[in-house]
Formats: structure tokens, C-alpha cells, sequence
């Protein structure tokens, strides 16, 4: 008998690695951080003595959410500005609240809602974006959560760096002392095209190169991106961003609403992943990013929630089901994007898209035990036919239940255990009354 | 001091009229199943003397979800095929199974799976189509939920009739069994423009003007429908119902995602009311229905959930986020259908469509008290600058705390109080090893 730290005993398992498996009666065995085995349930209980055992008879167990594009301390902002167009948004509501607010402070206690929302709601790593990544970083720490930190870069001062070079500096001084932390990594943030000027965008290719580590970066999100770039550049921001030598297989490209075939085509062929946020599209009626046609082109694609101000939630689960319904239409195509493929985007992909693929996004041995329960017994995820079907097209969030990351749980049976959420809803109302008095 | 049986206080109360009213510090007064009185709470509590109060300190207060189209029996095929064409999955999945199990058993254990789930995510009033319309009426009385039963009519034989005389016999038979009933309403549901005939959509036209009830039909679903249709009639379903002058408003057509701007028109000219199904119609590929420009037209639109397997929830919440959503992109207008528009999509429109805009659809005095309350409290839905915002885009089903119809709480403190749902679904597991044995 081998002692190992954790047994998980579902009902139903989806390692998510063979696509489209569920095993019935299957055990996951952890034992320091990772899964040694995934072996029927028998078997399991013969060969390992467990130190915890854990029944989850009602609940399948999967890999936790990969939140491929969010900016979490945004959910201090969330339903401050609604029904308005991209620009009118950012120019009139988010930059100036951002102006007046944003401080290390500020997105402390942001991240710490967004967090405990994500968590809840079965989200394991999350890709961030936004001021104070430094703040990020120290708050993802100590909620336990993996944590890919953006190293924010615009040509404009804001509360987090004076320009561009000190924003790259800055960044790379966090980069530097975040080394030797386990569960968090770092990749450039340069906003996007029309904020982000050429010099420093060739600066942030060559330390990625240097230190690599990967760009994230929002491109295409709106047909307006496109005509302001073409009359001020002669160019499509895409065009730009591949002279530049941007584009290649550690680069995330965030929207990507508006592509020509040509584009999709190219976007294959360095190796770019996609970061689709379907409900932050829709809500700002940016376009549709033709998932269909990316999978088909071979393109990896994974599933962001966009930050709460745009959203206006961060719930992987309810954006995986609005990737999966808006793909078929989209693509004129009702078996496009069917459940085991969405499951995959929302797991497999988020996680090859930030080079964790080895580590994280399916449940197999010898890969950080990050995965999540979802309790299937309410009214309406019953009867259940397909496990798949039943988790992508009819779950909630609510239905969470148990959520660990290496190992480590950080809800179980829906309680927060490092995440003090009374206080983080209490410091929201704080800056609530003095945002908005 | 007037007596009266319930006084409610939530923290905040969305009377839906007048549209984009939130009240704050207000208290609801029912007596006898109906509204009283909507007044600040320290009026109320002045003038009134409740024989029971509910303090809801953290919840908004507003009208119960109208379900506009659904096939509610069918939670027991949730999941049961998905992924798949409208026709093939009709044909080769749906129609199959129901020929093979459908019965009046069949229909009473998916209702109370059906409505457990519905009134778990807060909707109130249900439009069902489906066979066995007896069973759904003596359900809904059994679930204290109002209903309008739908007197299904088709060409062909199934469970439930020989064919289309004996449909239509057998609906007026139920009609006249339930004049009494205080919570049920009956509508004719012929089911598609390409399953029942012109002589049998004449009938339905004939005896909804005798007895003044509704006719409620799926209509221009696909573009396949279209297609087939001129091919085999040379006309547009659309031209062949306003032919046969089975428009008008007392007519609710379903889905309508093919439609030229000169039928949006004509749907705005005879008063027909859309029961749009966001989810159903992403799901099916089956198309966009044009929302903002029915909207502006001044076409009145409502939202159902369809049937679970199609969608494959019935939560009208998240519906109504989605509907929210994909208006503003298919619209191509961030400003459409903004949160308030949305709610009272969601309420008071549907109730309209029903003819039940008098009874329902807004806390109005001298309606019937059918509300529900939204608990805000959860991390997701924190702070809360924006209340109609929260609730359509960040708000979950299960926030929902209470529901009542008519002054009967149907859920209290999220414990189901007419449903056994323990019950209801052993029974639809029952069925699951029946049907996938």
C-alpha cells in the first residue's frame, strides 16, 4: 500500500485527455501537489492508503478553468457603466474611475473579490491584466490560486508606471523576484495596438525572447480598431503586429473579432493562441470571433471572462456554454464547438496557450492536481444522460462544490477556505461609497 | 391600521413600470393574493399591520419571470442529443424517443421536474406546448404556478391524438375542464407552419375567436423551414398564416429568427407578439432573430427558455442575459436592449403576449402578487452600483431566494415549498434507465 496525501472519489471523471472520455468509478490519487493515478475506484482504494479521502458521489470531477483573459480587480467597477459602445465606455466611465481610484490598494481588494468569485465558480488559473501586477501577484499567492501576472505596458502614464520604458522596467523587476514562486508566472501585457506604440512593443519581443515568458495583448477586438489603425498606419493592427515580429507561439491575441481568412490563416502558422471572450463581445457588440473557422484553421483557441466591468461576471463555466451556443451560430454549424471540444477550450487549451500544458488542464498522472467538483444533483442537471452535455450546456456555477489547486483545496463543499470573503465584500462597498458617493 | 396578509421588504424593489425604476426602502403589501399597495417602508409599516413579514435586507424585489415558450415535459430528455441539426435532431432523436415513451405519466414527472427547476430560477408563469396538456394543468395546480397550457395541435397521430380534429376535440375539452382554474389559462399551440395543415389552422382560428383564447406557434425557426415551405406552397410560412389571417394579436410566434424588414413590419401591423428563445436558437444554429429592429418597430418580444432538451436549462435569468447580449451584437448597438428593457422583456412582456398584462408583469397595485426576490449578496454580484444591471448581467439562478404566485410562496429561503424535488427526480432517473436502459 502506497500512503498518498488525497483521494478523490467522483462518480463521473473527465480527464479531458483522451477528448470526450468520462470514466464512472473512477479515483484521482494526489499525493504533493500532484496525481499519481486515475484508476477505477477498486483498484485505487487496493493500492494507495490514503491520508484524506474525499466522496463526491453526485459530482463529476474535471480540470479547473484556465481563465485565459480577465482583469480582475475590474470587479470593483462591475455595473458601474453598462449598454455603451467599446470607446464610449473606456474613454468616459473606466479611464477616468481607473484615473481617480486605481491604487496597489485599490486592486488588492479588487483581486480579492474576483478571486473568491473564480474560485466559487471553479476557475483554477487565471491570466490577468491590469495595474499593480505586483498586486496580483501577492494576492493570487495568497488565495492559493495559479496565477499567469501581466506585465502591463502603454505608451501613457496611469497610477502603475510614467511610460512605456518604465511600465517594461517595472515589469521586469517583478518578473525577477517572482522566479522562484511555484504556482505564479509572468508574461508581457502590452494593452493593445492603439495604445502601445512600436518601440516598445520591439522591446517587450526581445526581453520575451530573452526571459521567455509570452505576450498577451488585445487585437481585433473591434471593426472601429481596425479603420482608426489602417488611417493612421496604412495598416491592419495584425499587419503591424507581424512586421514587428510579434506573432508567434508565445503570443495570445485577446478578441479577434474582426479576421480575414488570410489572417486566420496566418495566425496558424506562428502558432498564435486566441483568447475568445464571447460575452464581452457580445455585451459591447465588438463582432464574433469565428471560432469555428480558427479550430478548423488548426488555431488553438481558449476562453477568457474579460474583467467584470464589461462582463459582468467571471464565471468560466457560464462563458464556456456562451462560447459553445455562440460558435454553432456564428459558424452556421450546430455540431460546431459541441461539449467535449468546449470543455477542452475552457481546460486543455487556456493552459497550452500560457505553456502550461504540461503541467495543468487534464487529469493525468504526473500533472499539478488543479481540478474541480461539479455536483450534478440539483433539478436542472437532471436526468443525466451525458456528463459532458450536462456540465457545458446546463450547470451553474453554483453547482462548484469543491475546487483545489496542487493539491491544496480552496473551496470545499462551497467554502472558501483562504479567501476571507465577508471582509472582501465589505472592502467593496467601501470603494463603492467613495467611487461613487 | 389595515390588515393585510404579507408585507415585504427587500432592499431594493423593480416595479418593472415605470421602466428603469429601482425603489429603494420600499415595502410590498399583499392581501388576498394581491398587490395592495408598493410605498416607503416606514409608511408601511405605519399604516399597515401584516399577518407575516419577510425582510429581504440584501435582495432586490421584482416581478417573476414570464416563461413564453416551452416544452417543460421534456426535462426528461435533457441531454439526451445535442450537437446536432434542428431536423436531425428532431427526426432521428426527439420524435423517436417521445413516440416510444411519451404518456400521461411521462408528462406529469418531467412538469415536476420541469417546475421545480423553473421556480428555482424565479419564473412564475409558464406558456408550455407539449402533449398531454391535462397533465401540465393539473401540475402547475399542484406547483401553485400559473400556467397557460398549450392545446397542442399537428396533422399526425402521436400519444396524445389521432390527428388533427381529435387534437383540437380534445383542447376544447381541457379549455372547458379548466374555466374555473384561477392560475391557468389555455392557448392553441398548432405546432409549426410545417406540421399542421391549413384546413386544421383555419379550426384553431375559428374557435380562438369563439372563445377569445391565444395561438401560440413556432414559426420561421430555420432558414431550412423557409426553403422547404415555398418549395413545397410556393409562399413563406409568414405570408401563408397572415393568409389564412391567423395573425393578429392574440398570436404568438415563436423563435421568428428568417425575417424580412417587410414582415417585421407586418408583425408590428397585426399586433403579433415574438416569443424570442436566445439559447435555443444559438444551440440549433438556427439563426439571429432581429430583436432591436422588432423592438423599434414596436413589435412586442418576450423570452422562453424552449424545451430543456434544446437548450438545456429552463432559467429564464440566464436567458434573459442571453437574449441581453446577442441583441447588442446582432443589432450591432452596445446601447440595445439595455438591463431595463431586458427585465421588462423578461416580466411584463411576456404577460402581455399572454393577454396577462393586467394580472402580472409589474408590481402594481391591484395586481397579483407574483414576485420574486434576487439575493445580491454573493461575490459575484458585488458591489452593486447598478441593480438592473446586476441582475441581468451578473445575477445567477440560484440568487434566486423567493417566489411567490398570488401572494403563495412556492420557495422560501431557496427550500422549495410545493414541490418534492427528491421525488421528482428519482422519478426522472427512473425514466433515465427506461429510456437509455
Amino acid at each position: 500500500m502506497q500512503t498518498v496525501d488525497l483521494l478523490l472519489a467522483p462518480r463521473w471523471l473527465v480527464p479531458i485527455e483522451p477528448e470526450g472520455v468520462v470514466l464512472e468509478d473512477h479515483a484521482l490519487l494526489a499525493d504533493g501537489g500532484r496525481i499519481v493515478a486515475v484508476l477505477p475506484l477498486g483498484e485505487a482504494r487496493a493500492r494507495y492508503a490514503p491520508r484524506q479521502t474525499i466522496e463526491l458521489p453526485q459530482h463529476a470531477l474535471l480540470p479547473g478553468f484556465v481563465n485565459l483573459h480577465t482583469h480582475a480587480a475590474m470587479s470593483l467597477l462591475r455595473g458601474i457603466a453598462d449598454d455603451l459602445p467599446l470607446m464610449d465606455w473606456l474613454q468616459n466611465h473606466i479611464w477616468p474611475a481607473e484615473g481617480a481610484h486605481v491604487s496597489s490598494g485599490f486592486c488588492e481588494d479588487g483581486l480579492r473579490l474576483a478571486f473568491a468569485e473564480m474560485i466559487r465558480g471553479g476557475t483554477t488559473c487565471v491570466n490577468d491584466m491590469y495595474f499593480f501586477p505586483d498586486a496580483t501577484a501577492r494576492v493570487a499567492r495568497e488565495a492559493g490560486l495559479r496565477a499567469s501576472v501581466g506585465l502591463i505596458v502603454f505608451d501613457f502614464p496611469t497610477a502603475w508606471g510614467s511610460g512605456a520604458d518604465d511600465y517594461i522596467h517595472k515589469g521586469l523587476a517583478l518578473h525577477d523576484q517572482l522566479r522562484s514562486e511555484p504556482l505564479i508566472r509572468t508574461v508581457f501585457a502590452p494593452h493593445a495596438p492603439y495604445t502601445v506604440s512600436d518601440a516598445p512593443l520591439l522591446k517587450v519581443r526581445q526581453y520575451a525572447n530573452e526571459l521567455g515568458i509570452g505576450i498577451h495583448m488585445h487585437v481585433h477586438e473591434t471593426a472601429h480598431e481596425i479603420e482608426t489603425a489602417i488611417a493612421s498606419t496604412g495598416k491592419r493592427p495584425w499587419a503591424r503586429l507581424r512586421d514587428l515580429e510579434l506573432l508567434g507561439p508565445d503570443f495570445i491575441a485577446v478578441h479577434m473579432t474582426q479576421l480575414t481568412d488570410e489572417e486566420i490563416d496566418d495566425a496558424a502558422r506562428h502558432g498564435v493562441h486566441i483568447a475568445h471572450c464571447p460575452e464581452s463581445n457580445l455585451k459591447l457588440a465588438s463582432g464574433f470571433c469565428p471560432v469555428d473557422k480558427l479550430l478548423r484553421a488548426g488555431v488553438n483557441v481558449g476562453i477568457g471572462s474579460d474583467g467584470a466591468a464589461s462582463n459582468n461576471d467571471l464565471d468560466l463555466l457560464g462563458e464556456m456554454r456562451s462560447a459553445a451556443l455562440l460558435a454553432k451560430a456564428v459558424g452556421g454549424n450546430p455540431a460546431a464547438l459541441a461539449a467535449p471540444a468546449a470543455l477542452k477550450m475552457a481546460t486543455l487549451a487556456g493552459a497550452r496557450a500560457l505553456g502550461l500544458d504540461s503541467e495543468i488542464g487534464s487529469l493525468l498522472a504526473g500533472k499539478s492536481a488543479d481540478c474541480i467538483a461539479i455536483d450534478l444533483s440539483a433539478s436542472a442537471t437532471q436526468p443525466v444522460y451525458n456528463v459532458l452535455s450536462q456540465i457545458v450546456y446546463a450547470a451553474g456555477r453554483d453547482q462548484v462544490s469543491d475546487v483545489f489547486v496542487a493539491g491544496r483545496a480552496l473551496l470545499r463543499n462551497r467554502q472558501l477556505t483562504t479567501i476571507d470573503e465577508a471582509a472582501a465584500i465589505a472592502r467593496a462597498a467601501e470603494w463603492q461609497r467613495k467611487i461613487r458617493p
